[in-house]
């Protein structure tokens, strides 16, 4: 007997059949003795189309606002699932964000789970109740209703797992686990029985949309059992842990982020702190900025270069000309349309080669790489948008084949 | 500058061009310098969409998981008439049932409200917000959501008006006030520009639709002076309060209700305590029962009558057939398609002649009645249903043309 919690995302739950098909794997994981916390995000285009009712209001709602409407999407869906599992005869309970203890800060339409307070959770599921908990919502200090932006479901499942002290969170998606590549694009990718919550990571980061970075950082600080299964065959899926078990290969899969721009900052002077400078003004803008290449300076200016989202290329390159006279540049530029393919493992790091092995498979195919960037259990590049299915499968064939 | 509420039902806000609209009464008033606190129901549809998803997934849902479902509803409306009030430039908070210190009891799908603690809501105020409140929701005891049932927003608007002790309720509707008969069946039928709580109350319980008899009991209690008022026409409405200033009219109005059943139960036992034992199992199954008569007793039996709506006919010969043998009656009868046609006024229980009156236009025009009940400012007749248009017309004629 253990306490599971598990996450069915909004495609799960999408229509009554995909609803009854929840039910049944949360019931059946009841049905074997063990207690049973699910959380739920809102159907299928619940938030679509709640975004497109409040545009049609107001082309720039408040956030506040905005996290009250959104989060009636879970509590539609999880007083559904709720009832489909009394009409299969077992008890269910459904509870919002704020009556499941989540609290947050502040921070409406992203904000971060402070603190879980899990009595009532825990006193239904002593009287073994299978307790269901919108995803995705909480409540902030002063009692107002937040969302936790993107990938928000996972990390409410995860937070809750922590809370409860679970034995396994179990992430359901459409997918039937983790793959060593994206199985769309490279028809042998291989499914990983188990993974670190760091490749893992690395994975999240950098594209494979399998699990939300902050939902796995969450785990691995309190080391919660992961587990990424489908919702629709059944089988096993991959497990997240600290450690794992099998032999290790040296890489443990191959991820691709389609949607990356790159911008050139050119004839920065030369000077201690002008990078510290650029940067900051971006982080003050919450602008994210991945690889980063400063060329070696000729005379007393340099080149700086760093991709970012490519939704946030324009607001950037804006940004940055507007303080243009501050930050004492000469030109900047701006490529859209790029790819950054990854290849991760924690194998990498004591295992000389690896690099050499995926340039080889990049130039047998002539695919352009732009820029490099390495960690202890990574290296990425940035190529052309285009190429990106072909190198993906190039590199899989290369280190699976 | 006064504290005024204001409630808006789901046809007020069922499509963006009527949330505008709302949107313009809330903020005239807030712009002449009023506190204004508004209460929304559901958009149009919304309850029916979700009493039809959740009857796909379980014919007979818990009433606990419906009122977490049904109470996604307002907080969808709420929302977008906060955002459509932001996006005019004026500053707007929505809150749920439990944010604003809305609470009910136990009773799953008819709360009733216990108290409100409206704290939040003043303190918003006090900083000159636009407060937007649920309808029709609370919270338990157990802090689990409850609903307030048929007419709940009305409720909620008035209890809110008098726990901030406001200077008037306003309930915007689609018809433009009290009349003294339907308007789409009389067609001189008069608008009222005043009339008394219990002139209301006893149109409200007659079938005029305008307000739910639970609303203006508690404004009745509370002494909190109501406006019915359309939000379409922008004229004004009628008022609703204890005493009224103009020249009594004897009757105020002629109100219909076509849903009515008639139950006869035959040959009950002469003795004391039998009429108790029949409503009490009634009362016991929260089955309303209206008009009652009571035949003289033949010998040792006696018959007695009495409607309930329409809707609860079956399930009350059920239950009499049930325990037949502890009432001991003899046989039961049942007639549905009937109608309650009513005329209301204070002027009645000084003014002989109004029951002449009646009965007169409804002899003069060959309508049968088949029971009779009255009160110090009531007369109500049940007639055949297909005659009731017919009835008011001529009743309505009699008193008014």
């Amino acid at each position: 007997m253990a306490l599971i919690v598990q996450k069915f995302g909004g495609t799960s739950v999408k229509d009554a059949d995909r609803i009854r098909n929840v039910a049944d794997i949360v019931t059946k994981k009841y049905q074997e003795g063990n207690d049973v916390v699910v959380v739920v995000s809102a159907q299928g285009d619940t938030t679509d189309d709640f975004i497109a009712k409040a545009a049609e209001l107001n082309p720039h709602p408040s956030a506040r606002e905005m996290d009250v409407l959104l989060s009636a999407g879970e509590q539609i869906s999880m007083s559904l699932l709720a009832m489909t599992i009394e009409n299969m005869g077992f008890p269910a309970v459904s509870l919002t964000g704020w009556q499941a203890g989540i609290k947050t800060d502040l921070n409406y339409s992203s904000a971060r789970i402070r603190k879980i307070d899990p009595e009532r959770v825990r006193s239904l599921l002593d009287r073994r109740k299978i307790v269901i908990v919108a995803g995705f919502q909480g409540i902030s200090p002063h009692n107002s209703i937040t969302t936790l932006g993107r990938g928000g479901s996972d990390t409410t499942a995860v937070a809750l797992a922590a809370a409860l002290h679970a034995d396994l969170c179990q992430i359901y998606t459409d997918v039937d686990g983790v793959y060593t590549a994206d199985p769309r694009v490279v028809k042998n990718a291989v499914k990983l029985d188990e993974i670190t919550y760091d490749e893992m990571l690395e994975l999240a980061t950098l594209g494979a949309q399998v699990l939300h970075n902050r939902s796995v950082e969450m785990a691995k600080r309190y080391n919660v059992d992961l587990e990424v299964i489908s919702s629709l065959t059944r089988n096993p899926g991959t497990k997240v842990k600290e450690a794992v078990s099998v032999e290790k290969m040296i890489i443990n899969g191959v991820a691709c982020d389609k949607h990356v721009t790159r911008i050139a900052v050119m004839g920065i002077k030369d000077e201690p702190g002008m990078a510290f400078k650029l940067f900051g003004l971006l982080a003050k803008e919450n602008i994210s900025v991945d690889i980063i290449i400063q060329s070696i300076g000729r005379g007393d200016q340099k080149d700086i270069s760093f991709t970012v989202a490519e939704d946030l290329g324009e607001k950037t390159v804006e940004l940055l000309k507007a303080n243009q006279k501050t930050l004492g540049f000469q030109d900047i530029s701006m490529q859209s349309g790029l790819a950054k393919l990854s290849i991760v493992g924690a194998g990498m790091a004591s295992n000389a080669g690896v690099a050499a092995k995926l340039f080889d498979a990049l130039a047998s195919c002539m695919i352009n790489v732009r820029m490099i960037s390495t960690s202890e259990i990574k290296i990425s590049v940035i190529i052309n948008g285009d190429e990106a299915d072909r190198a993906v499968k190039a590199v899989h064939a290369k280190f699976f084949d």
